[in-house]
């Protein structure tokens, strides 16, 4: 099991098809889980030393299909960090106000300070893929020159290249997830939800529609990660059927992603540290 | 006089010492000043089809060295718009909480909605000039891989730039303006600052130093001014010695500007203009 091959950085492609949605078959359930604990067990170290540190930011964007898995994602691996130096956001459909702002606006408000995590629970690909499926930017309240433009996603992919490249350069890492469902699992799960009392609070009719809308969602997906896999942002499109198993590749890229970032506890300021030999002297002495 | 020989758009490089500080010797103050309020008439004009329509936001941001004149272009200019579709920000040293974002952060915050002006009372070019003639960023809690980087304000141009034009591109419009005052008109009203006792509260003794390194903000103005000047997002440096001839130049600006974005009050909606003589006929019968 190598995270490697479910990464995305520009140097190949994406074919959704191609990509599994199943655990790969050699995975042991038991033995995965027991993984999964053991890397959360040292991000969490991580994690600390980089709240400590606060030189840099960590972004983890999640894109799926409803159903796909991203909220009990985010409760199942991420709620084992320190809520102290974390952060979730979940992005619906804009509001009014947001509307009347460029998109990244209401992503760039909540950006989390440097040393912390933030999590986006959907995120500025919304804005390239429900935008893009239904072609809401014809009726947005700005001039032709921009919703008239056939260039509109194009750009609008070189605009998310440059935003998450100028995030890298300011001291922000960015990982890009997408949860890989297929359409007999989430079948058997919008069932789930309307058979369920305790889903039924998940259940949204609306959901179908976009279900029915799949091929063109797969196209969206493909576009959106094709133009905007970076070395300094990747995507990563885990298979999102088997939840134990997207738990742990999930793990990996958090792991991988801190190791990589290094973070270290800050030395002792130097005029603290000056200070410390006498004050140390004073709580020996004045034992009470 | 004509507003482009003031306009920098990446067609011409600026050299501050051939700009001029003062008004054009050919220039009658009482006829400038008749014209500015002329102008500043049409633009309240436009500036209300601006917010009635909401399609396209401006952002001027002015940029100065001390005492050049940025407050009172402010209240003089901007001041006789409609507040209800402006917003004035000043942008002072950041805060710590600042500091622990990205240097883009405090000014995405403070984007004005679609439909209205912003004015920027400084900008994110302070992050390339206060910054740059300091090197602050040696100092910042950043990754050895960003304040390391020999490329740190080759690449915040870039950074400025794509922001500049994402914002285009996504129904902004932005024009930078740099008051040009001269070494001798600072000096000047410094001495003001000093002796008048309405004026103390603009003093501030630190601002001495940073006129001790005037060449130094030259080179740093100049940089920032060439790496940035686009025709979708220009700079202009106006003569700041005459301030009534700096306010017609900016109102110049302003009106070009607004004309050039050619808002216009949206249509009746059909939904209601269908409502409309029903509506109509009964405010007719009822005169109560």
């Amino acid at each position: 099991m190598d995270i490697k091959e479910y990464r995305f950085d520009g140097s190949r492609k994406v074919c959704l098809k191609e990509m599994p949605t199943c655990a790969e078959p050699a995975a042991r359930k038991k033995d995965i889980i027991a993984k999964t604990e053991a890397n959360l067990a040292q991000c969490a170290i991580l994690q600390d030393k980089l709240f400590a540190s606060g030189t840099e930011g960590l972004i983890i964007a999640i894109q799926a299909r409803d159903a796909a898995g991203k909220d009990s994602l985010v409760k199942k691996v991420f709620g084992k960090l320190n809520p102290a130096g974390l952060e979730v956001h979940s992005f619906k459909a804009p509001t009014k106000e947001e509307l009347s702002h460029d998109y990244l606006w209401r992503l760039n408000r909540r950006l989390p300070a440097r040393g912390k995590i933030g999590v986006f629970n959907r995120s500025h690909y919304e804005d390239v893929l429900v935008t893009r499926v239904h072609q809401m930017e014809k009726g947005y309240a700005m001039p032709e020159r921009v919703i008239g433009d056939k260039s509109f996603y194009p750009k609008r992919y070189v605009q998310l290249k440059n935003w998450e490249q100028y995030l890298y350069e300011n001291g922000y890492r960015m990982v890009k997830v997408l949860l890989h469902v297929s359409k007999e699992e989430q079948r058997r799960r919008f069932i789930d939800r309307m058979e369920l009392p305790e889903k039924h609070w998940k259940l949204s009719i609306n959901d179908m529609k976009e279900r029915a809308l799949w091929k063109e969602y797969d196209a969206a997906y493909e576009d959106a990660i094709n133009h905007t896999a970076t070395q300094e942002a990747p995507w990563y499109v885990l298979p999102a059927d088997d939840k134990w198993f997207t738990r742990y590749l999930m793990s990996e890229i958090l792991l991988d992603t801190l190791t990589d970032m290094a973070p270290e506890y800050p030395p002792l300021d130097p005029a603290e540290a000056a200070k410390v030999p006498q004050a140390l002297a004073e709580l020996e002495e004045n034992i009470e």
